[in-house]
């Protein structure tokens, strides 16, 4: 894309009552728009980096038998109520409204009951089972206080996935595929090394479910790690009688600050009992399907990305998989026909490449190379007439910050090697 | 995919209170789920055809110079009473809520103000106009009635777009470039032969707005055509005065029942103004943008495209460029161990097809016959022990219920040239 015709602009200032470092950062850079506290709009660059994290959970939901679909934000009283969580007393997040046909309404902050109601009409036997489906759904939750931008908004983008299957050996079967999948997702995202299975809280039925919390000091969780045993725990469960389950000490646990990017449950058969999803087993007895939850927080991992990976000028993107763009093209050339660096750009995306490509005639280079810092796409490609003098381009880091002269005839088989 | 691992199943019957044909086979088909009146999630064959409209759509206007990006469900109080459009008697679609914090919100049911509000960060200069940006977004509307299936829900999907001009000729540049690139999207849907790009009422600046209207009977609208002279216009409009301006009389128009598909609207300077969203001319003079706006609805489309294209058996997707799949094969074959259905299966996929293949082996011929003609999948492919005994397969088209026997050394060539 010609940034020339990009409608966003970095900005100098972030709004002031921004506090959250990937707030400010994404805003300034182009990325998110505040729409008010906790509700920001993903601009082009924005939603091009919230597509790449979503392609990359649905490939990984996709290869462990997920189905996508997606439902709706308006949720049924009636529902709610059978599970008992449509009294704000017990959920404390819900925006309602009213119909103007009468009754009132809800908005989605989370899906199990209109998921598992669905089910219903799909599910009678055994031989229907199991199943696993998912969407990425903009979630509502009426917080009270959002002060961590993207990471903790009133409306967000989630994957939630929900399993449904016979018993617990077979909820086994998708959990443990899960755990995977999910490392997997992480891995790819560039956190892999940071995220840890996390014990946290259960419910009424399992003692514990599993979150998947990422280092990250502008975190709202506490957990404590022991690497070498391979253990996480969220500090809200850690107490005497699960440090002598866990058979360590509390001195053999490091206390880390971390941000909660995913978590699994297990329901057990309790949701589908209130309800009221059962099958037929093999001998015709009704049974309440057993069901699990899956979530991944699409834009609060953007945000994190943010938090771990920037630097003082601005964002680096930890690789093209989440970067908005492969490569930044910014060409210093000052002539505005039969510019080589036109040519550069058409050929570096027949190589594959999805590029921004600052043509800028009016903005001088310490801009550009200030703006492309902020926006932090990982490889700068620099084309002057200094670097034409030589057949070459300047190519820099935007990790390291080193910087290499390649000549145009070898960039293809350098970007192959190191982009 | 496979249809033993789709977890949705086709449906005798549709819920009792559906009485829209588009929902009802929708439903039964399985691309849909109702969750309350006019509300509806999209299962995984739904979901399909819905992202292939959207690329569609996606494709037309980035040709034009869109760029996507996404606002936001919530909606500003604030933002809304500056342009008039907060009251209920004003807009009487809205979906209100109070925020744990204090103070009401709005559910967005349009665009047009945040869009224009979020442009004040980006628009100073001429030099940043035009403009044009979209989104896809689920749009909540408050409707008394809501009885048309997808066509009109009070939750759907819309292609919103929106131009930033600085003058009247700059604006019908996009204006014009956005009647074209309407055309091509529906052509390329299989109704661009049917929809008529039709006068309707302008607002407080200009005399007329265009809808893109579809005939078809189970639309909410009606027009009148006069296809020799190219004329369309709403009936809403249709006046002695108009038939002078268009100089034609009424006995010379057709009265059509049609579906509105899209619409383009001019603001002129009024909504700009009205939000203080203003640029610097030449000669530093503040002017409020001009502004356009350009709506197609996406669910909406699914609905046409099932009222104008089934018959008592089911629906018929007019091409594979809006199925939820290219193929529908289908397997008579008893083993269920190395069956040359999946081999068959893995060939059409690796030729580029998406192929829906049923391998149920607890189905008999004529339900799959029949799930397959419901689900409407333009070419079936049947695999018989009687097919193969001739080396071949039997491909049906699913409008002409035409039956041909190929031999599968030319099926490729076979899809080629007809698929």
């Amino acid at each position: 894309m010609r940034q020339s015709q990009l409608f966003t602009k970095t900005l100098k200032e972030a709004p002031k009552d921004e506090i959250s470092i990937n707030a400010q950062l994404l805003i300034r850079a182009g990325f998110i728009y505040k729409e008010m506290a906790g509700v920001y709009a993903l601009l082009p660059l924005g939603l091009r980096v919230v597509e790449k994290i979503k392609q990359i959970v649905r490939e990984e939901m996709n290869a462990i038998g997920g189905q996508e679909l997606i439902m709706t934000a308006l949720q049924s009283k009636v529902l709610w109520e059978k599970t008992g969580r449509w009294d704000d007393k017990v959920v404390d997040v819900w925006f309602k409204s009213q119909l103007k046909s009468g009754g009132e309404v809800g908005l989605g902050w989370s899906h199990e009951e209109p998921i598992g109601q669905m089910m219903k009409s799909y599910v009678a036997s055994y031989k229907d089972l199991p199943q696993y489906v998912y969407q990425f759904q903009t979630k509502l939750r009426n917080e009270l206080r959002a002060k961590s931008g993207i990471m903790r908004g009133r409306e967000f983008l989630m994957k939630d996935a929900y399993s449904f299957t016979v018993d617990e050996k077979q909820h086994e079967g998708i959990y443990e595929a899960s755990k995977v999948a999910y490392m997997k997702v992480f891995d790819r995202l560039g956190i892999g090394d940071d995220t840890y299975i996390t014990f946290a809280a259960g419910g009424a039925f399992t003692q514990f479910s599993h979150e998947f919390q990422t280092v990250c000091d502008a975190g709202e969780d506490v957990i404590y790690i022991n690497k070498e045993k391979n253990i996480a725990i969220n500090k809200e469960i850690l107490s005497d009688e699960i440090l002598k389950d866990f058979d360590i000490t509390k001195d053999d646990l490091t206390e880390t600050k971390t941000a909660e990017v995913g978590n699994i449950f297990n329901f057990g058969r309790a949701k589908a009992e209130d309800l009221e999803l059962k099958f037929a087993d093999e001998t015709g007895k009704q049974i309440p399907v057993w069901m699990g939850s899956y979530g991944i927080g699409i834009t609060r991992l953007m945000g994190v990305l943010v938090e771990k990976f920037h630097d003082d000028k601005g964002i680096i993107w930890p690789s093209r998989d989440v970067a908005p763009f492969d490569l930044h093209l910014v060409s210093l050339l000052k002539s505005e026909t039969e510019n080589p660096s036109d040519e550069l750009y058409e050929n570096l995306q027949s190589m594959g490449y999805e590029v921004l490509y600052d043509d800028r005639v009016d903005a001088r280079a310490g801009q550009k190379f200030a703006d492309s810092d902020l926006i932090g796409i990982p490889y700068r490609i620099i084309i002057s007439d200094k670097t034409l003098a030589q057949n070459s381009v300047e190519i820099v880091d935007r990790r390291t910050k080193e910087s290499k002269l390649v000549e145009i005839k070898d960039l293809s088989d350098y970007l192959k090697q190191n982009v």
